[in-house]
């Protein structure tokens, strides 16, 4: 890490002293994602030039790392010939990806430079739904037939392997039909005489081209596969998805659920590439949403204004009251987000969820208001001379019972409720559940408060 | 998927008729991850009867998907004979994966059953600390000579590859020496007689063996490579981490900090297979940690208790300014720790991250603050009746701003000063910025409504 620090300086250096020579060899001699990463911190002035000097193969692997705003900048500096190198050297997945990004502008230029066999595929790619499997794939795979020989395979796969995102997994197709996957190390095990259909494994998992791409993310986690088919609804295969793209979507999916869950709308930006305004237009939707959910507390507490002024110690009680329920119900409704997310829990697993953290709940109840005795008895009362009467103690501690009861039960239910209806279950996380939790704790609070005090 | 649910009851019902023949047919056509799936839904029993009646090496590749709690009741169920089929069909990964999970006698029973070499190796790995690239990695690789031609490759590829977990990356070694590497691509590209290191890649990614696997795990997301060799302290291959490896780590690392996020205690077990107890204790420490240091929230309130009984007005804005200024603080907190989590956001960044920060907490605190005075207006004094002076509403909507601005400014700070004093930035989140920021949005509040109210 320290190393790439210095080649970093080294690079800037020598592009500043225009020595290019030595710029390229440094640059070549460099991984195409490292210089991606070193272009992305270059202004767009250099990068242009810089890019300009790396060979055409290798330029092309650059390019596939960059981020969408560097290569928008490029494209437009392009002459035709040059786009059209470019875009020879990139897979169509990666060329899918970017002019998805792009302004009508660059797309149109990126269509007329393409020839009209790969603008077709283009076009069938831009089809699919956003989150689909059939947005992630690519259709650059080697496929079979089942009569050829291992040799004959071997044959196929050293002709087209160069335009193959991956060789190493064959699809076995008959009238476009998957029927099955023959491996490169299947066939390197084999006799070079044998055939196809006898080596090939007819058991294959596959995916439908408008399946969520999340779900096809966890299936590469789940049967630890290097590439998955995709199919259309006759099921004759249509592209494949690969390992890198799926680790893409599982890392993209956790960022989306770690913003939602935190009240942010989620983008695909980089935080330092993502403007101050789009920014504030991310956060500040959720922060009024729940800013003016709170008047519900403010409701309550008026109403309860003059019991309030007879006992002003419960006033200093509400912000540990409604902060311990926030708490206790945002570990409820994390845990079952993010099992859900990960398929660990299911819509059927509605009951064991429920009973399970039921129990939970009464345990950390108990343990809370036990706690809370004791601190209200020994740090508020002898440290701090509040003076809390028992009573006033015991209707703390009864409603943190109930308030961390009902926080958790509340947590744990709307993420599964949310699922049920088809929302994304990261949305009923801590400040959500908090805004509920805070009216609950209030509304518990108050009515033992009656009771206990005679209010 | 609904398929699955199917597939599953046919299989219990074969199970229960003891039709073990159609039952093994079944089973045999499954993947073998599907077949572990089935098996963590039955009792432990009904798994060491099922488990028997599998090919034995297709029951290897299901020992391997299931989850250690079964696998240690099935080998407490094994003969020793048994025991070693089974060891001799995994990998050695996850071989050691098992053994870090089991209680002592099992793991003596395991070491006692595996050849002499193999236990030597198992032991080597066992050395490597728990997050390091050397607890992930597997020492099953092809390694070839520089001299090797082609066709001397693929004939130890051939040889070797029953027993190697991938093929598809050879590692040029001398003197054990990682110095280049070939994939079996480019092999087959070749001519037949072309000679190892002419074809071999000499700028080679690799990792050392006791880097951390995160970091590991994100180089596979970054440069897109299916397996990364790792090496000692003097460069010489030790073993290879394989993507699904990494694919695990990154699901894993994404689980610890939502986890953490949420005040929970993380553990790598999945949330239906962890006990009442574990849970409670994953998550009561924190729970009570954040209540006692909501202790200063009723020191504040506690101190004002006069100018509030004059003021009663002012405690119903209590909730919402804590619950508007927690929320601030954790949409921060989240983005930044997340940006920390995927090397967005190194720590040569802050000056950028504050900077971007102060003008998104100004932008937001300006905009909560205007809504703020707004509802008050509308809402709690037109609708509810609630007769806010023109002061008090002054009072709420400065604390708001500045409420906002600190929140936001806190929940980017701490994150990053936890990473730069080596701890982990995930547990600066929500919860815990919440509870600092209850603690000023009160002290700001007074402050004002002393000012501005003449209190």
């Amino acid at each position: 890490m320290e190393n790439m620090e210095i080649i970093f300086e080294t690079a800037t250096e020598l592009l500043e002293r225009k020595a290019f020579k030595r710029l390229r060899d440094l640059l070549t001699e460099l991984n195409p994602a490292d210089v991606a990463e070193l272009f992305s911190e270059l202004n767009d002035k250099d990068v242009t030039v810089a890019f300009r000097i790396l060979p055409k193969d290798f330029a092309g692997d650059v390019f596939s790392y960059m981020e969408n705003d560097k290569c928008e900048v490029l494209i437009n500096s392009f002459s035709d010939a040059e786009l059209r190198d470019i875009l020879n050297e990139l897979w169509l997945d990666d060329t899918v990806d970017i002019i998805e990004d792009m302004p009508a502008g660059v797309v149109t230029r990126i269509l007329k430079n393409t020839d009209p066999a790969v603008r077709r595929q283009i076009n069938e790619l831009l089809k699919y739904p956003e989150d689909s499997a059939g947005s992630i794939m690519t259709v650059e795979y080697v496929s079979l037939k089942k009569e050829l020989t291992v040799e004959q395979c071997f044959n196929k796969i050293r002709r087209e392997s160069i335009d193959k995102e991956t060789v190493y997994t064959c699809y076995v197709t008959e009238k476009r039909k998957l029927i099955g996957t023959v491996s490169v190390k299947d066939l390197l095990m084999a006799e070079s005489t044998a055939v196809v259909s006898d080596i090939m494994e007819t058991n294959v998992i596959f995916v439908e081209a408008h399946e969520d791409k999340e779900t096809v993310a966890q299936m590469f986690s789940k049967y630890d596969v290097l590439a998955l088919p995709v199919v259309d609804k006759e099921e004759r295969i249509v592209g494949i998805v690969t390992v890198d793209d799926a680790m893409d979507v599982i890392e993209e999916a956790a960022t989306e659920d770690i913003e939602r869950m935190a009240a942010i709308t989620s983008t695909d930006k980089p935080y330092l590439k993502t403007g101050v305004f789009s920014i504030w237009l991310n956060r500040i939707p959720w922060l009024l949403i729940l800013m003016l959910s709170a008047t519900f507390t403010g409701i309550i507490i008026s109403g309860f204004e003059n019991a309030l002024s007879v006992f002003p110690v419960l006033i200093a009680f509400i912000p540990m009251l409604m902060g311990t329920g926030g708490n206790a119900g945002g570990q409820s409704s994390a845990t079952v987000i993010r099992g859900l997310a990960l398929g660990e829990i299911e819509l059927r697993d509605i009951p064991r969820v429920l009973f399970k953290e039921f129990r939970v709940a009464l345990l950390c109840g108990v343990t809370v208001a036990v706690t809370g005795f004791l601190k209200i008895l020994l740090i508020d009362n002898l440290l701090l001379n509040m003076d809390v009467s028992y009573r006033e103690m015991l209707v703390v501690s009864l409603t943190l019972v109930v308030t961390v009861f009902f926080a958790k039960l509340v947590g744990c239910t709307l993420p599964i409720l949310a699922k049920a209806i088809k929302l994304d279950p990261a949305v009923m996380a801590s400040p959500f559940i908090t805004t509920i939790v805070d009216v609950l704790s209030l509304i518990v609070y108050f009515f033992f408060a009656m009771r206990i005090l005679n209010i």
